[in-house]
């Protein structure tokens, strides 16, 4: 039955697996970490047509046409200086279905056809034939109030939407969303990448806003730091509960005072790779030694090399799918860490991963000993049935269910939102009846479990 | 059923399974990667008994008889000096069947149990008891007609066979094929790997006998790029569509021209090692750079570490069974390559790996931006049914079907050809069958991707 | 059926795994690899609570107590100093009862109520309710002379329980055992980890023991090689088979016997990293070469950053559940090893990993090409029956299952022995009986892998 999509392939433990994604639904959404804008709850404004709903914005699509053929021109990506081939969204549209075979046994296709299916009613696989029926059945739709921002943001049952923010926001915008009255929250996170990695183009400038921001003229070390915890507590004060670290490795750092400011000065003239990494791995440990002070959950998302692909970075900048994983480890480069704080009652660290390696080797055996760390759900590439399937394979049995935080959706596309979510509720649903199934754990705890894993792991853990 | 082997053990998920394999069987092989003489084909001599047909040329057979205390001696395995000790081959056979319990759950013991079955009409396991008899009815048929390797290849129904190739290779084998008749083709696979590692004994042979054959003399890089781009052109014309890379890493390096020139230099000399590992990398970015420009698809299969024991290389020489996989990486070694010609039109990669922590890690991110990049199916030690499993779930979720190729044998076994892309449609059709069933697709598209799964991917990408 | 437990959950195989685990039952408990004090066999005391037997000693259950804010102190772990906070037993059981939920899904788990069950009848799972019953049922029962350690270790059908003990170590224990007349043999296994790492608080010490243990005076690396063959030899004449390695990385190093005494020398006066890696390097070599001559089987346990977190290992000491493993190769470290003794016709080897990445790179290419390498069960927390099953289908294609020991326990807690290795079976059974499901061995084969796995292969290759 289609209405038991994705909760399992065994017809004995289909009654179960339902049972317990009934229970998951009750609950309201959590999404503790994501990238959707918050201008777009704010000001409010209809999608403009399919392509900008749903192509566009969304990387994990754009990627998969261009690695078979597509021109970025042809699908009007933005360029990096902010122009933009014009083209009817209605053709790129036509794109999409031609090439939607592409995207046979991807998360995205199961997103999309989720979306297609739970927020415009067409039930069909996507199409040449049926493309410009179903750009018209969602382009009209997209018209009516129902589907606004605001409207879908009340209907997609939200309790929490954390986005992502540069240090130096003032969250004006979310100040006026708290305004508005909706059904539930939506709170910023702290995202220092820009002001912790010399080699960023926009580092200087980074700084200089931050400082500028939390009205300190930061010449010094101290001085950075003095404005962080400004910023931080800033943000905890317009309800952010987390910082987001996304790095190329996990190294971390202890240095003294002296040798911050001497490293703060190298990196601020222009360091070598060696003291550039050395600072990167005191910023970490400066954030998890700000945290275990303020109590604002330390999120780490290590091992891409971002912006891979020259030609693409130059013409259409970041995020376009040209972002690579590399091979990943924890255990040396936490050390320091959590030897520094890994035991304060106060501090909280998720770990996430693209190196699935790291999971059953470090990632379950930090979790399952450390007080302080939990497991994030699988990310990006391996945010998909199979990598869920792989993720609660090598991790459970060493870290437990209760060692990892509720699912993320880690998303730009806001409709993803709700359909993110409940695609990861049925595999959970259809994980926890095989589970009784195999005798691991009864019925009665299934039900509590699915529970946990729907809402209260986050919930508790992010402090939502 | 004995017809249902290996397609499912999901009794649901059975009939489609059979009627997707029956689509796939419809298709002739396309062999694009393999390993099979051509003078095997061209001189068409009888297989002298079951021990040549099956054992000596495996080594996937040989060593896991060695892991097990036989000796090279006792099976007749002929030493580096062209010597080789005389055995009865019947003696050979006994200890095979002897010890055919260690295959057990080895896609080796699929492979030789499937040629018995399909070519030789024996059903049954072999075992210490049936030896003598399955020697026999394997015997007295390779004496007939119809089991000489002509014969075989119209049997097999081989559309193409791509052989492995040295770069001074004056393909008459191929010449004199292409005049047979066969009802496929035989084409050659330009492998420029002797001349690309200063440190194989024969590496300076190799150069010298590359430019013999090209008519150049080797004295210069540019005299070396030369003669590597008029072999590839000889290639190319007697129908070759592709080369082969078998490296220790994949490390590439964009150099200039007055580097490359003193690069060559020193490693006619003799240089160090890190000069060697710039050389290498060096000329896996010019293989890619030619290939931009006349079109050969460039295979790369790193990441073995070769003739691992010295022992066995002395006395037997290479693939023996000791060549050993090591950790590998592919993101940052490939980006110089990438950087170049990832997105040039004429440029087609395919990337194989022996590490499968880089399926989901690097490869599927990799082969599913880059227009230019493909996976390979899962490739020797990984060939198996366990390992197509990995394969599919670690990397369709990120880079989806259509960029892969289809399946390669890579044998050296002739009479493995044919079950090894049965084996693989088989596995394949069960794997599509509960994709189906796990709603992820639909039935047309299941069919559509079995045709293209068996023959549609290789076809257009190796431009067969 | 609950008697079914962790056989399969395929409802069309659970008659043969129902059978496979009947042979498989008949056989005794082989364990070359443990933990188990042999104080505990001899002394035969009785186990004065629930919670000596279960909790105290297994840092599995205390480390995923600790993970979710138990503190050691509340749980009466005793601290490096010898002292102990005082609590009452019942207290701390009834946290574990509080907690229990935590290890849904882990081994632990498993193991804890199969003793519950199997040794004490309780077939409830524990919860804060039946947590006082739970306890009185346990602590009675401890008390009668059938749960008095020989009596259980004869109820346990333990054939073979090989302990781990120092090199000093003068097996008086083990001596003492011998007269006991237990139905099976406790012998006692060689571990030069202490002598062997220069950076061990104790390696002084150690060596001095040693020499005192073997009547050599320890001054040179001629010396040390002395005592090391004489406590092997006696270790020998004791029933032991075997050695064990746990070291950090598996590098190996053949050097001089001029390069040795030096590194001795070196590190003996305080060597810096590089040193000691190499001594380390050393070490592992000169013991392999020992084993090519004594014959006693090496065991190989690298890959774990023991003593991870210093405020634990200060307050606690080692094995408190924070030991975290590390990124993991061989085969380059292996090499050195492999090439001097891995056609020794008296050497054997046995491989475990914490790293899974290993198992299809690495581990099963070395498994099934050298006569001396067998890989070893999934190890530590890799010991689960999701483990088990990423472990046999990762390996099985390449080394088959005759390149393989059977299960090992690895375990300190006593009562967890039999029911770990019932565990390994009931995962075996099922898995055999799919493999027969899925074509790839027949019925007869199923039931002489089933008989192997369980008991023959440890028998022989341990030499048990």
């Amino acid at each position: 039955m289609l209405s038991d999509r994705y909760l399992t392939d065994d017809a004995a433990a289909l009654p179960l697996a339902r049972e317990l994604y009934e229970v998951m639904q009750q609950y309201p959404i959590l999404s503790p970490h994501g990238h959707i804008d918050p201008k777009l709850i704010l000001e409010n404004k209809a999608f403009a047509n399919p392509v900008e709903l749903l192509v566009t914005p969304d990387h994990y699509i754009t990627r998969m046409l261009y690695s078979q053929g597509v021109s970025y021109e042809s699908l009007a990506i933005p360029r990096k200086d902010g122009s933009c081939n014009e083209v009817d969204p209605k053709m790129v549209w036509k794109i999409l279905a031609d090439k939607w075979h592409l995207f046979r046994g991807t998360p995205s296709r199961i997103w999309v056809q989720e979306i297609l299916y739970t927020l415009f009613g067409i039930d069909e696989v996507l199409t040449p034939d049926n493309a410009s029926s179903v750009y018209e059945v969602i382009d009209s739709k997209l018209k009516s109030a129902e589907f606004l921002p605001q409207a879908l943001f009340n209907k997609f049952k939200i309790e929490v939407l954390a986005t992502t923010d540069a240090t130096a926001d003032d969250l004006s915008t979310h100040k006026a969303i708290r305004s508005l009255g909706l059904a539930g929250r939506v709170i910023p996170t702290f995202r220092p990448d820009d002001v912790s990695d010399p080699l960023r183009a926009d580092f200087k400038s980074a700084i200089a806003k931050l400082g500028a921001a939390a009205g300190v003229e930061i010449t010094s070390f101290a001085a950075l730091q003095q404005a962080l915890r400004k910023q931080r507590e800033f943000f905890k004060s317009m309800g952010a509960t987390a910082t987001d670290h996304g790095v190329f490795s996990a190294q971390t750092l202890l240095a003294s005072d002296a040798e911050k400011e001497n490293l703060f000065k190298q990196v601020m003239q222009g360091a070598d790779l060696a003291t550039v990494e050395k600072y990167r791995a005191v910023m970490l440990m400066e954030h998890a030694l700000m945290s275990a002070d303020d109590g604002l959950v330390m999120q780490l998302h290590p091992g891409s090399l971002r912006n891979y692909d020259q030609q693409i970075f130059e013409k259409y900048g970041a995020d376009r799918g040209f972002d690579i994983p590399v091979s990943l480890t924890f255990t040396k480069e936490l050390q320091p860490l959590l030897n520094a704080v890994g035991h304060s009652p106060n501090f909280k660290m998720v770990l996430y991963t693209l190196d699935e390696a790291t999971y059953s080797r470090e990632l379950a055996p930090l979790a399952g000993a450390y007080p302080s760390v939990r497991l994030g759900p699988p990310w990006w590439f391996l945010d998909s049935l199979n990598g869920m399937a792989r993720w609660r394979d090598a991790i459970t049995e060493t870290a437990g269910y209760y060692n990892t935080v509720g699912f993320i959706d880690d998303t730009r596309a806001f409709c993803s939102v709700p359909v993110r979510h409940d695609v990861a509720r049925r595999f959970d649903a259809g994980y926890l009846a095989k589970e009784v199934m195999r005798h691991r754990i009864n019925k009665s705890e299934a039900l509590e479990l699915a529970a946990d894993v729907a809402y209260n792991l986050s919930k508790d853990f992010f402090i939502l």
